[in-house]
């Protein structure tokens, strides 16, 4: 394969329709006439090797998934990709992310990364100015690496995170229960996710969230509209897609 | 990248919005309870290099997309690829496939394909095996070079096209029509096409089809269901998606 021109990687399987959902939001966020007006991408789904994130940031598995998602970008990089990304939030807290990098660098291997926190932080200042208190849903994982936290901290924002209680009973059960969850059901999002999501944005909203962001690339799965109970839903996922259609088609981005 | 275990190539970007709605499908043909129970995959969605396949089996392009097809082929196999499809009908035509195939021994790649036309032939046999006459609607080049035709004539059914009108107005224009045309309008079919498939499947309908099959891997997004105007729908993706699950995970298919 020629690599005469730039291509993007998307890093997915965590899991697979995570990943399917960050490469239909690129599609649909471009302005296209033909099939050649699309970014030109490879996705990459192979959950087998990619240790639970959470899982790791919790201590609960020993093995750090920045070494599979390392190996499987140095493939990409192999193949020609210019650009990649990696469709999973909590594998950019920084004990996953750094380790990424710090691979990367080990291998010799130039691929620069597209980071869908600070990519989402950035889009928050330039769509809502005026605001100061963010909601942030997330996984168990996300929450105790404190990595929206922090990177709202930084950006001066203050986080508004949801009890523990509903944190536990509301999003990590909408992600991993093994009856409805998100990752037990993928590709037919259950209602009751649904209905635990819209839930918890209440909930954060109330404790005086402004807006709300999908802190797990698995929320936007069960939450389609982008307002939600009155709250401003910000999706990481959208928002990274749009972002590489202005890096790749300048000229064609939607609406 | 290591090759532990097989993995599965999907050669999209034919449109690329049908090679995600084969990936799509195949999540949702996987009964999975976690991200590791998913068929590991690769999808390449580069539709640059590769030549319009229908025009080039109409003449109107010297290029045979068979190269750049075989190109992508071979980089699938560098990274582990064990088995790949093609996520296009028209790509299956002889004047392509062979080739590709040719090529594909040529540069010594020893990657099986599987094959979307044979394997919806199969699977016609299995689920309707008292039926006759069968219907396919498809692009230009599909009819022009017989694929569905031949495949079905060799297995003893008769074969129902629309006639050439239909097929300009209705079938071709659903697919590439430039303002409301799958083509140009990706992820988001419109209201247009979707009507025009509707009338085309009524219309093989009428004229004797008792099934019909959705011979481009563009027209399942512009027809959702499996019954149209009382007339069976055979989706060839559908078809692939549940034949990849049963060869990498015959205990989770899903019904």
């Amino acid at each position: 394969m020629s690599a005469t021109e730039p291509l993007l990687g998307i890093l997915g399987g965590m899991g697979p329709q995570a990943g399917l959902d960050l490469a239909h939001k690129l599609i649909t966020s471009t302005r296209a006439e033909n099939d050649q007006d699309h970014v030109p991408f490879v996705l990459f789904s192979l959950p087998g090797p990619v240790a639970d994130r959470t899982e790791y940031l919790l201590g609960d598995s020993a093995t750090n998934p920045a070494y599979a998602i390392a190996d499987q970008l140095e493939s990409m990089s192999g193949l020609g990709v210019t650009v990649a990304v990696i469709a999973c939030n909590t594998a950019h807290a920084a004990p996953i992310f750094e380790v990424i990098l710090e691979l990367l660098r080990e291998k010799q291997v130039d691929l620069p990364l597209l980071h869908l926190v600070d990519e989402t932080i950035a889009r928050l200042g330039h769509d809502f100015p005026a605001i100061n208190r963010v909601g942030v849903l997330g996984t168990r994982g996300a929450y105790q690496s404190r990595l929206y936290e922090q990177a709202l901290e930084k950006a001066g924002y203050e986080t508004v995170l949801p009890e523990p209680d509903i944190r536990e009973q509301m999003v990590h059960a909408a992600i991993y229960d093994s009856r409805f969850g998100i990752k037990a059901t993928a590709g037919k999002v259950s209602a009751k996710s649904r209905e635990l999501m819209r839930l918890a944005i209440s909930h954060v909203g109330e404790r005086g969230a402004e807006v709300v962001i999908l802190g797990c690339t698995e929320l936007p799965l069960a939450v389609a509209a982008p307002i939600v109970e009155g709250i401003p839903v910000l999706d990481p996922t959208q928002i990274i897609a749009e972002r590489i259609t202005r890096i790749f088609r300048p000229g064609r981005p939607v609406g």
